[in-house]
């Protein structure tokens, strides 16, 4: 969605240098890094035969969803049902809700979504909602597709075992309302291994259950059209192992600091840095150090420090200082930045910093071209 | 701000026990122990002679900054420009804020907000900003009110000595655009000690700046008016220090983990929690763990861990899973809570944890009695 008509910055599009001089904290996207790591991404997994239906969650965006299903994405996952109505409502098709949906009110928001052949699907690991989904969708003209979760060592959703995947399989086969789409397997844990060949291994061993499981179901004549999982830590190793049909990576589009750390197949990743946190110095009273607007409310927290990009001096080093604060470091005897200076950061963990914004600020070099809107933000 | 009838918990509004079936993650609000807290820090900053200037940096939302008015507030203090836009909007006055504003878009929206006498103020640590606040104000019907923000120990804004503060103060009151409205120290990094005895001691240290300050100024003739600081940590030995005039507490109004592992001058905190995160069970298919649909992005990070306050056994433990999960870990031997029950979480740090919501469920005992909105939620 384009907005830039709207919002403190928006009378800086078209400005040489508005990007070092964006009203901050702000978030912001260099649009050509970006579109290279969309077509990086296609190709790869264009190459090894599999489909790629990228992870929404990452971004919430309508803008970036578009630009993914264009460079040849099958569809989009969604964690919440919340992100799949803003999608749906935006004209996006082929959704995949990749956690499980179990309350009342929410299974009757999702029967109201599957208006059409492709349009929703959602993910199961229970045989209790496997049936309140049934009974939300019986006697509806379009059966709602899903896919049985499997657990394969996260132990955060998925059926336990395969045999309790296949009882789930048999389960969905024989609703009225719902149509047995295949399995899902999300292997988050192994995603940020730093050693490429150590997260190989590790890869082979988390999925020995879904290999088990995908040809149980042959077996069973319910053959799973859809094996969906993989995320931007094992695309390269999960597209060629013959398991998935499809892939879920995510954190591509943008990259960060802990996807940065990790080895990729060819050593450094096949992904740049796209997005940023722009800040100010607000306060420069220090020889060594100053303060800048950004803080715990800009940057998530969860993950490694967030690292200085550009506007200071190389191996400056940042620090949290509270909710709406920040302490840039400069190395010994260098200049800090100052006052009113932007300086620009790579987010420390995409997902949840995007989630504390409600705009992309889309630049092409020093230039503020967009303003696009990340248009799921906080709907669960 | 009422938003009775948006969004989709409202049809749940007056329905018994609907706190207990609310669409989650969402932020619960206790009313009754929220307008108890509003009452206590009132009674204790009334009796102390003291004035009180809540943070709006801890709610983001019309509606309780009118509460806090209503219940004695002179006004309200507000961390970012955008914060205090959204509450000028409102006709909230009194507005302070707290950190620098040093940028030229910004102190434009600034200076439009000083409309009219005691409709806001801002605090400023460096001369150059100083000047720029000058130039945008000089030749306008109304002079703008600085506070000098002096760093009594946090080193995050602040003149960085007393003779700095001074000259920023000689500075302010020569400048036409601009009136000296007094001093602010907030020493951020005492709050949350957790032996009262040292955090006084350790309060009266950090301040001894201050009142060096204070009496400097009285014998340049130019008498500090405001003092503003303090949170809710110090607020006992701030409201009796004789230093400040007024305080700034935030917290007090929800209580979070943070604030309810410190001790207070009467041992247990003063304040009721009051604020909570309402979770959902979507996965269980483990003996003694569950999976919920609350996770980094729906409770802040950067502090201690959410407690369980309601819906699972006592001494239920919750994990963070992810972005959008969490794990609920049982005592050994019970059961744990089924499928799509609501479990409430106490908030780890409640600021940053607000930050993530659009909207606050305002409920009396079990029954859901308005939405109110998280109104400056992203304005930075």
């Amino acid at each position: 969605m384009r907005l830039g008509t709207w919002g403190p910055n928006a009378e800086l599009i078209g400005e040489p240098g508005g990007r070092t001089r964006l009203d901050t904290p702000a978030l912001v996207l260099d649009v050509e890094a970006f579109e290279r790591n969309l077509g990086r991404m296609a190709a790869t997994v264009r190459a090894s035969g599999a489909a790629l239906r990228p992870h929404a969650k990452t971004h919430k965006s309508v803008a970036v969803a578009r630009r993914q299903i264009a460079a040849g994405a099958v569809g989009i996952c969604c964690t919440t049902l919340g992100e799949a109505e803003v999608l749906a409502g935006a004209g996006i098709r082929g959704l995949l809700i990749t956690s499980p949906v179990v309350t009342d009110a929410k299974i009757r928001r999702l029967a109201a979504l599957n208006t059409d052949a492709d349009g929703i699907s959602v993910v199961a690991d229970d045989p209790a909602a496997v049936a309140a989904l049934d009974r939300a969708t019986a006697g509806r003209e379009r059966p709602l597709s899903v896919l049985v979760d499997l657990d394969v060592g996260v132990h955060r959703t998925g059926a336990a075992t395969v045999d309790d995947a296949l009882a789930l399989a048999r389960q969905v086969d024989a609703a009225p309302g719902l149509h047995f789409a295949g399995i899902q397997a999300y292997h988050g844990s192994v995603q940020h291994i730093a050693d490429f060949a150590e997260r190989r291994r590790r890869i082979a061993e988390a999925l020995e259950p879904l290999r088990r499981l995908v040809q149980a179901l042959v077996g069973l004549g319910l053959p799973a059209t859809i094996v969906s999982g993989a995320g931007t830590g094992s695309h390269e190793i999960d597209s060629q192992g013959g398991l998935f049909t499809e892939l879920q990576a995510g954190s591509y589009v943008f990259m960060d600091v802990e996807y940065n750390a990790i080895g990729f197949r060819g050593g450094a990743p096949p992904f740049e840095t796209a997005l940023f946190v722009a800040t100010s110095v607000v306060s420069a009273r220090h020889p060594g150090f100053v303060t800048v607007d950004a803080g715990v409310k800009a940057l998530a927290t969860d993950g490694p420090l967030p690292q200085v990009s550009r506007g200071a001096p190389e191996g400056t080093v940042y620090a949290f200082r509270g909710d709406e604060h920040g302490q840039l470091t400069v190395p010994a005897g260098l200049p800090p930045p100052a006052l009113g200076t932007v300086v620009e950061l790579v987010t420390p963990h995409c997902d949840p910093t995007v989630n504390l914004y409600d705009r992309y600020h889309v630049c092409r070099g020093d230039t503020l071209v967009e303003i696009w809107q990340v248009d799921a933000r906080g709907r669960a």
